[in-house]
């Protein structure tokens, strides 16, 4: 399978495209609104599997290109880029590709952070409403510690929750999600659901803030 | 300690019942509107206790008596509850009693359950708000799996969270959560974050609901 980081030069998109590109025998590729960026980040990312013994090809595009060549797009971006995005790709998608989410719209004050979704109840649900209706869209990746995910000597054992309507791309998700080591991809419903899933994500940056042994810290639920 | 959990009949009241009284040394008063109620719950529990070897002694009262012989008083009432059984014991609570509400407002759908949080923000923030000024507001034992929380015979090993203005209040219930075998109290800020944690709740009954394995889940943050 082919799979397209947009913004993945960002943390999310960085640890996803390690991650993938190690434990799977997918195709990563990185896009960029700069594809200079993008190439630059593959050169990056390249030396970082290299030194770990991975021999794994990564490649950049600009956002559309590697829209168009993938079968999931996975929108890394930030939150209030997210929409923008998709409208930027949209007509590279279809039906046969799967569009994914992981931003959370947040706010910040001196307490800590705040789960502020967009006026469709979250970023998933906005991005269904922008994306085209035939392209399925699942909510993924919200709540994993950046830090860990980018660092492949990270100790990693964490479980990321999966929304969608469409079944199929949801169990294609969740099984892409569970090919890289370490994580686990559990149902969290349909995409009506995504609020509550992404309103873990300031939460867990509350519990890195206010305890000092959990700087980079994720979730299992047990 | 004396601890008081009004409406300590329900779900979550009967497990931290158990636990409190089997784990710790301090005294468990189960509180409800009808003081029938909580001995008849008392009797349960000690019968429990007594099953499990645990010699404790648990005492049953009207919420009001609960409240004015407890150090801790725990909110353990449905979130609509919660406003009024503040009002109810106002009179007992003073400076030296700390009121810890675990309580969550929620609403379902077809799809699952949805945070609903009351105008103050939190169910949290509602009770500070409804208790007398100098009393110490605590926000703790949210997500917990209420079904192993009662069952002694499960595992247990689960995080809860905590939020508080007040330093020494919210260490002591740090201290008191800390002391039940298996739950681990992390710091979660103050009062003004207790909305991201209170959301938790939904998402849990929705994992519960979407995968068969975790009918019963909690959280561990790691």
């Amino acid at each position: 399978m082919r799979i397209a980081l947009l913004g993945g030069t960002g943390d999310i998109g960085e640890g996803l495209a390690l991650r993938f590109a190690r434990d799977t025998d997918h195709e990563v590729l990185i896009g960029s609104r700069d594809p200079e960026k993008a190439r630059d980040a593959v050169a990056d990312y390249e030396s970082i599997l290299e030194d770990h013994g991975a021999d794994a090809t990564v490649k950049g595009f600009a956002n559309e290109m590697a829209a168009d060549r993938a079968d999931v797009v996975v929108l890394s971006v930030p939150p209030y880029y997210a929409g923008d995005t998709v409208d930027a790709v949209a007509d590279t998608l279809d039906e046969e590709t799967i569009l994914v989410t992981p931003a959370v719209g947040m706010q910040g004050d001196e307490d800590g952070m705040h789960y502020h979704p967009p006026g469709a109840g979250s970023v998933t649900e906005l991005v269904a409403q922008r994306a085209p209706d035939a392209v399925p869209v699942v909510g993924a990746f919200h709540n994993l510690a950046a830090g860990k995910l980018a660092d492949l000597d990270a100790e990693f054992d964490l479980d990321t929750l999966v929304v969608a309507d469409d079944d199929g791309a949801k169990k294609t998700v969740r099984d892409l999600a569970g090919e890289i080591e370490g994580l686990r991809a559990l149902d969290a419903g349909p995409l009506g659901n995504a609020a509550e899933v992404e309103s873990v994500t300031p939460l867990v940056i509350n519990i890195a803030k206010y305890n000092e042994e959990l700087h980079d810290v994720g979730v299992k639920w047990i």
